[in-house]
């Protein structure tokens, strides 16, 4: 089995390739390459038996051998996120929409049309925070990130339909708790809130307790990923894109999910105003019927705590290490 | 008022040129000038109290003066139809979702974000013969070219959420009649099977009597456009997409309407199979409930014998002429 990772220097597409390294297999197939794409050429996980080939480059001009012949896999995480998407038009664009063409040509070019997993968002919708969504409800988005995904979806299930590829896309809830630094998703700070205080630091809150998020885990996600990259398709029809089953928190929850795995840690909170922040991130829906999802296999999301939980087991340490924090 | 039309030397385009020629005006206010725009410069209108300016060339490399500074009013009617889009995925994907960012781009440039009217189409749905949608259903296309609608309506009502534009796309039903020749519309035959036989013609017809159809007449998408291009979008919200009132009608009831107008028409008509196109046309739905379109003043249809009437009145004759049919 041959896999490609676009994306693969990100934060799931890491947490992916070091998966498939530790099992050496997918869908119980032998891994026999991994190839990884990312702006720059992203390191080797540890400990692969198999060979591991890294390329750095513009994901609109796929460079040769991203893609290669006997791909079986493609993983398509790569993504300008949402709040860069919003304040660069013309990179979104760039990334979101051309780069999602020129996977779709590269795999034009393959014998056999391989698997693409790609990861859509649930910024594809609008809705807000009392809409019920399912996979029938209409994508109306509210930034300029969740358009593209939407039209990145239409032309992935398109490429599918006329034999192109075998694609299934999950529209990922906001994932939590990333690791690292703050980043450009206007979706940063749910994960602010819960690794910043674990990590003795301050850090704001533009949004109210009673604020409902949509969200998964880190493990849950790469559980999904490979899931979608092995499950039957055939019953999917035209619509190629599914909404895995996330869980639905409230900000209050969240805080209190921190205090019990580190006591008092919601004292780091400040609680600010962000108009620009809420216009956007209001317009996120929070709330989501799953039953396609789970009729297609994808598990079921595990509790809030086992979430922190996780953080602090996998990501804390390399996180306080990549920030210099004792 | 200055106003362009890309499209402008199709079959809608030419139409809504010779109507502004005629009026003079667009909502209350006079044209300044026009500009057309096609794969080869259009022709002007006759009798146009304005200066007209023709353009050819690529849609996805848009020449500079066709949207020049100044301009208040763009109706993007260009297009790879249906069948062509189908057959030619590259073309179709360069038109009519390159070409669209390319009218974003130039629309950007502006001062003041200008009045852009879309025509996307039914096809931009799947669904079939049985469902009844509205402006809320989600997009699931069964071809290439409804994907490519349905994208390029995303990235307008993005556009226009950015204040790059102020966007109307209107999902035109399937215009009947026709005049000139078939084309590469994969519902060719929906017009064919109408303008042949009053040609004196045969034609082929794929489906059977009880086979509904959403049409629309020209002279009622050229009151829509006009109607897009004037009408208040302050209560459309982010989405800029609308379902016009048209009408659903079975084939059988069409070829009555022939047959009123010219009796035994209908005799010319040849009954065959073609189950690709079958498989492509059987996903287009035929029932709309087009409340929200009324809400916003989208006039409603004139019965379908008028509809006829009208072709001979208005088409038959030219069309007559540039087949050379006496």
């Amino acid at each position: 089995m041959n896999i490609t990772i676009l994306g693969g220097g990100g934060f799931l597409g890491r947490k992916l390739a070091n998966r498939l390294a530790a099992e050496g297999k997918l869908g119980g197939q032998t891994i026999s390459s991994l190839i990884l794409f990312d702006l720059a050429a992203p390191p080797a996980p540890a400990g692969a038996a198999f060979p591991v080939h890294s390329f750095g480059g513009d994901l609109a001009e796929l460079p040769d051998g991203v893609i290669p012949a006997g791909t079986d896999v493609v993983f398509h995480l790569a993504a300008v996120v949402s709040a860069q998407a919003e304040a660069d038009y013309e990179l979104g664009r760039r990334v979101n929409v051309r780069g999602t063409d020129a996977v779709i040509d590269a795999c034009r070019k393959l014998a056999k049309p391989p698997r693409v997993v790609f990861t859509s968002s649930i910024a594809s919708y609008g809705g807000g925070q009392s809409a019920l969504l399912d996979d029938s409800t209409k994508q109306m988005p509210g930034g300029s990130y969740g358009a593209q995904k939407a039209a990145a979806e239409l032309f992935l299930s398109d490429a599918s339909r006329r034999g192109f590829m075998d694609a299934v896309s999950l529209r990922l809830p906001t994932i939590i708790v990333r690791p690292g630094r703050p980043n450009k998703a206007a979706s940063s700070f749910i994960s602010a809130i819960m690794r910043e205080p674990l990590l003795g630091l301050a850090t704001d809150l533009p949004v109210d307790d009673g604020f409902k998020v949509w969200v998964a885990s880190p493990r849950r996600a790469v559980e999904w990923l490979i899931h979608a990259a092995t499950m039957d398709t055939s019953a999917m029809g035209l619509d190629r894109s599914v909404n895995p089953p996330g869980m639905s928190v409230k900000i209050g929850e969240m805080l209190a999910a921190l205090d019990t795995v580190r006591q008092g840690a919601s004292s780091l909170i400040n609680r600010v105003s962000d108009p620009a922040l809420m216009k956007l991130v209001g317009t996120w829906p929070a709330n989501f019927n799953t039953a396609r999802a789970s009729s297609f296999g994808f598990s079921a999301h595990e509790p809030l705590l086992d979430v922190v939980r996780a953080f602090v087991e996998d990501d804390l340490a390399p996180t306080k290490a990549e920030r210099g924090i004792a």
